[in-house]
C-alpha cells in the first residue's frame, strides 16, 4: 500500500470528503515527521480501527523556543511518506509553512492554567504553539478520532483539554509510550544522541520506575517518590535535570498527595539533547 | 412558524445533523439575545439563502469588562424564540453558562494584534471572549456560514481572521448595519437610553457622516477626518469620547494616509450607556 502526499488544506479536505462519501470514519495522527515506531502505534491504532488515517506531517515553527531545535528537526518526507503507507494510512498531509501560517496569521489557542509546569515552565510559548497547530490541523482535517501518544504527557492533558473547551467534534484517544528494549522512550530526538550518552539514556526511565516502584511500596508522598528518582539520575553526572515531578494523570499538575491515578514526569538534558518521559503510577 | 429552542450541545448538533442529512446547508446567527431588526437583517441573510438557521443565544459572561454591563444584559429568552420563528429560523441554541464552560474550563483564543486598539483599548479581555466564544459556538453548530453585523466592526475582523487561521471550514458573511430613521445604529444598548440621551444619540453617526464627507471632498488625512468627526461630538456636553479613528476596512487598524477600503470607527458614553458605531468611507 502506499499513502497519498498531500500539501494543501484543499486536497486533504477532498481526500477527507470523498472517504466520507464512502462511508468511512477519518483518524488522524498528527506528527512532526522523522517518523518511528512510536508513531507507527499511533497509526497502527487509527487503521486498525478502520479509520481512513491521515498522517499529518509538519515541524511546527511557532512551537520551537530554540531556533537550533528547530532547525536540527530534520525530517525525510520519502521515507515517512512510505512509512505511513506501509502501516496503512490513506493520506499524508504535509503542508508548507506559508499553506499553515500565510501573511497576517494572528490567531493563538492555549490552556494557559496547564502550561505553567512541567515542560511549559522551561519552554516559553511551547505548548500555546502546539494548542494552536492542533486546533488547526484537527480543523482542517475534521477527523472522528485523533491519536496522541502517552510520551508527551503535558501535550496529551492540553490538547484534550483545548479540545473539548472548544467543543472540537471528535474524540482523542491516548496511546502508550512506545520503548526501546531497554526502556527508552521513543523519539525523534533520540538519533542524536552519541553512542555514550544512548547508553546513559535509559535511566531516565529507570528513575520514572524508582519513583512507581515507591509507590507500589505504599509511599503517599511526592517528594519521597521524587527523590527516588532523583537519586537515580544525580548517580550520573551527564543528565541535567529539568525537572521530576508526580502529577494527576488527567491535567499533568503536581499533586501534593498521591491518590487515584498519577503519572511521575521528568525532564533532562543530556549534553544537548533534551529527553522526557513519564509513566503511570 | 416557530424556531425549537434547544439548551444543549447535543441537541443542537443532532438538530443540524438531521437537518444536513436532508441535504440543507447551514447557517449560524451567533447573538446575546435582546433580538431587534439588527439581528433580523442577519437572520433574513441566512434564511434567504435557504439555509437551515441557527440562532445562538448567549451572554457571554468572559466578553464582559464590567460587571455590572453583564449584569444589566437582560434578555427574554421567549421573545427572542418568537422573533427568530417568525424571521424563518429554525433552531435557537440558548445554553446555559455550564453548559459552555463546565468546571475546569481553560482554553483562550485570541487575535491579539487585532485587538490592541478601538474598543480593544478599552475593554480589556473583551476581543479574547469574543473569540474564545465564537470558536465555541461555530465548533457546536459546524454551519456552512456565520453572520455577523457590520456595525460591531472590531469584532467582525478578528472573527474572520480567528476563522481564517484556524481553518474553521465555514464562510463568514457581513450584514450592513441597520439604523433608525435618524441614523442610530440598533443596539441592545439603546434601550438603556433616557428619553434625553435618545435624542443626542444620533449625532454618533452624524460625526460618522461628517469625517466620510471629508474624505469624499478629497482628503486624505486620517486626523483631519478625525477632527471633522470630533466637532460633531464635542458640540454635545453629554458625550465621552473614547476614540474616533480611521481604520482599514478588513484589519480595522488605524491608516497613516486614506486609500482603498477605509472606515471610520467610533465609541462615545451617553451617560452610563456605551455606543459604538462605524461607516464604510
Amino acid at each position: 500500500m502506499s499513502a497519498d502526499l498531500l500539501r494543501t488544506v484543499g486536497e486533504v479536505r477532498a481526500a477527507v470528503a470523498g472517504a466520507r462519501r464512502a462511508g468511512r470514519n477519518i483518524g488522524c495522527v498528527p506528527t512532526m515527521g522523522a517518523l518511528h515506531e512510536g508513531h507507527g502505534a499511533l497509526i497502527d491504532r487509527a487503521v486498525e480501527a478502520g479509520d481512513f488515517t491521515v498522517v499529518t506531517v509538519f515541524v511546527n515553527p511557532i512551537q520551537f523556543d530554540r531556533r537550533e531545535d528547530y532547525e536540527a528537526y530534520a525530517i525525510s518526507l520519502p521515507a515517512d511518506v512510505e512509512f505511513c503507507g506501509r502501516r496503512g494510512a490513506a493520506v499524508v498531509f504535509a503542508p508548507s509553512v506559508a499553506e499553515m501560517y500565510p501573511e497576517g496569521f494572528a490567531t493563538t489557542v492555549e490552556v494557559p492554567s496547564l502550561a505553567q509546569n512541567l515542560c511549559g515552565a522551561f519552554r516559553p510559548g511551547h505548548f500555546r504553539g502546539v494548542a494552536t497547530v492542533v486546533a488547526k490541523l484537527l480543523n482542517i482535517v475534521q477527523p472522528d478520532t485523533a491519536y496522541f501518544g502517552e510520551k508527551d504527557g503535558q501535550q496529551l492533558a492540553i490538547i484534550r483539554q483545548m479540545a473539548a473547551d472548544l467543543n472540537l467534534p471528535l474524540h482523542i484517544v491516548a496511546v502508550p509510550t512506545v520503548r526501546e528494549a531497554d526502556g527508552l522512550a521513543l523519539s525523534s530526538r533520540n538519533r542524536r544522541l552519541s553512542e555514550a550518552e544512548r547508553r546513559i539514556a535509559p535511566l531516565l526511565h529507570l528513575a520514572l520506575e524508582a519513583g512507581r516502584r515507591k509507590i507500589a511500596e505504599g509511599s503517599r508522598d511526592p517528594a519521597e517518590v521524587r527523590r527516588a528518582a532523583f537519586a537515580v539520575l544525580e548517580a550520573e553526572p551527564a543528565f541535567r535535570v529539568e525537572y521530576v515531578e508526580v502529577v494527576d494523570a488527567q491535567r499533568m499538575q503536581a499533586v501534593d498527595a498521591i491518590a487515584g491515578d498519577v503519572r511521575i514526569a521528568a525532564a533532562v538534558w543530556l549534553g544537548s539533547t533534551r529527553l522526557i518521559d513519564n509513566v503511570p503510577a
